[in-house]
């Protein structure tokens, strides 16, 4: 894992750091924003569009591909890349958040979770050794270690027992990561996730303990499930203090626009969310003016793009009027448009992120971003990346 | 109307023939399928999809568009054209048939038919006048009179009635297209619709009445409404017989692939069907050898494209597992490449379809079609090219 990750270079304002993850399916420039393909596919998207708009890796959940279409199939495909024919980078999760958020009749114990399946009720169990080899068989360039991911409020005791939990969990998951060989012949890199809730001497405990492995990449977990805003950054910006300069550092699940632009000023070089698929299918579209409802009867006679400034698909050929009408007709292309715009916005979001820290000037190119963009509310919302449907 | 349409040969051994329509939109080979856009979409694909696929033309319906987004907004739009971004030729049919078979409540009297809308149960009345005027605001290149669509079965009296009808609503519909201009400066043709259920005299009446109006083409409606397929052939090889060899011949809502080539070989030169969007969204997926079903279990392993010979962007990149794990999944990227490869194979189909014609074989080529495609059952389904949701 030698030359995994480059840092270009640190903002001088801010912590925003210019980096660039090296994969055996392509280089990552960061900050990077990974659209999320739960099942294989980026919601409503094809991977031409998604190539197109340039996104240079896209997410899979562990959890959901072992349930659907199962290691089985993945492994015959020769991996997730092949399978979903996808040829740049993939990252996929651990499994951990889907356990604990969306299947039903979780037990946990030492050594993994019992769980019941969301789609069928059969029962599985996860442990840090077989989701290990679950993502050696999905095959993805960035894989997760197996954590728990402690819910929004929870007591300082409970924090500190899950952080033992999986401090221990990412041992395990090290030391099969480090036995067993890749299925494909390109390496893997193994991230662990730091927790802590919303404690400051638990959060520095788990940056600790997960750092001390010394693995390729950290990310942040257990935020932006519900916590208020302020805390979401503080305990943001308080692990990647305690985070290597030398390693990529990821912010799991988050987030809208103004998140992302805060959490890189924090020092975070990865994020995922499913807010700009999600919301598009509901019509809800991302400007450099803000969000806005395009679905809404006020642009049913407006024949300008969604967004002038945008270079997109849908804003180079269709108007608000055509798209608010398929959206009241119910029709795919109003959701597949909407999706298409919202990740284009984000990656240029993050191309224009990533020119402001490499002319240094982040601080400015942040105030003249908050003069367009209107920051909306001041809780997280919690986090459902995992299951958009 | 002068050089609307040329006719550019005629197969030796069948009816075939090879023409070309010119529109102020572009020209149109046939014999063409069109693809259905019923709401100014065609379902779940992108204008830029159906151009790479070879759409020549596209149809939208004016009982839908009137309902949705309303003429109000395609007027101020400037049409359909610019409305759905869509620069190839459009067809819109009357409204005729969605009346009489997706409206509630429909009361047909002399001027019109009064219904209620499907969606909201709001009354409306369409008569041969305001249904013309609806469609110089719509603003296709082709334009179809308001009839009145026989069920089958229908007594003959009925039918005879009907034809009536049919005939009076033509002569009211052609005065208006006379008397009023295009609203955006391009010339739009009128169809006249033939009728006459399945009785071979009042089919010949009505396609002798409609003829003596010297429309610029015909349409052969009333079939593929649920009768057996040798009463439907039979219906449209006897009305070819007694339009003018000069126009082009539309049989409106047909059909599968066989059905296309027997009437093809019967001299009709215009198709439109929802079959290979509406199929395709429910898995169904045509083939050189036959319609299969994708998002069956027997594909689950099987790695290979739907279909080796189709260049399709589906066929070019992805499995039939992939496909039929996302069609498992729910993902919307399934029903999106299953009916982009259905239009990409009715193209083909029509492209070797119109080079066989040239080659003056239409013949061997059907025989040689049949050697691979295995023909169904033998009863229409009953047309609901209206409503595909």
């Amino acid at each position: 894992m030698n030359g995994f990750f480059e840092r270009i270079t640190t903002d001088r304002s801010t912590r925003a750091r210019l980096g660039r993850i090296h994969t055996a399916h392509g280089d990552i420039d960061t900050p990077v924003f990974m659209p999320v393909g739960t099942q294989g596919t980026v919601k409503s998207l094809s991977p031409d569009e998604l190539e197109a708009a340039g996104s240079q890796i896209i997410l899979g959940n562990t959890y959901h591909l072992y349930l659907r279409p199962g290691l089985e199939i993945l492994r015959k495909a020769g991996g997730l890349h092949r399978f979903a024919s996808w040829d740049r980078p993939i990252l996929t999760d651990s499994g951990g958040f889907q356990v604990f958020s969306l299947a039903k009749l979780r037990k946990i114990h030492e050594n993994g979770v019992v769980f019941q399946s969301h789609i069928d009720g059969s029962y599985h169990e996860f442990t840090p050794e077989n989701v290990m080899e679950m993502q050696r068989i999905i095959g993805a360039d960035i894989i997760m270690a197996f954590d728990e991911c402690t819910p929004y409020p929870a007591t300082e005791g409970y924090v500190a027992e899950s952080n033992t939990l999986t401090y221990a969990w990412a041992q395990r998951c090290k030391k099969v990561w480090q036995e067993m060989e890749p299925e494909y012949g390109h390496p893997q890199a193994l991230f662990g996730i730091v927790q802590g809730g919303t404690f400051p001497h638990l959060r520095k405990q788990s940056a600790e303990q997960l750092v001390s492995l010394d693995l390729p990449g950290y990310a942040i977990g257990g935020l932006s499930v519900g916590e208020p805003k302020e805390l979401m950054y503080e305990m943001t910006g308080l692990v990647t203090e305690y985070l290597p300069e030398d390693k990529p550092r990821y912010l799991m699940g988050v987030g809208k626009p103004e998140d992302i632009v805060e959490a890189v000023a924090l020092g975070v070089d990865m994020f995922d969310c499913v807010i700009p698929t999600r919301n598009g299918r509901k019509g809800q579209a991302f400007t450099w003016q803000g969000p806005l409802t395009v679905k809404n009867a006020s642009f049913k006679e407006d024949f300008r793009p969604i967004d002038e400034r945008c270079g997109c698909p849908a804003c180079r050929r269709f108007s608000r009027a055509y798209i608010r009408h398929l959206f009241q007709a119910q029709e795919i292309l109003g959701l597949r448009l909407v999706s298409l715009h919202n990740i284009w916005f984000y990656q240029d979001l993050m191309t224009a992120i990533r020119q402001a820290i490499r002319d240094n000037r982040f601080e400015a190119w942040r105030r003249e971003f908050y003069r367009s963009y209107p920051v909306e509310n001041n809780s997280t919302d919690v986090e459902v990346h995992l299951d958009e449907s």
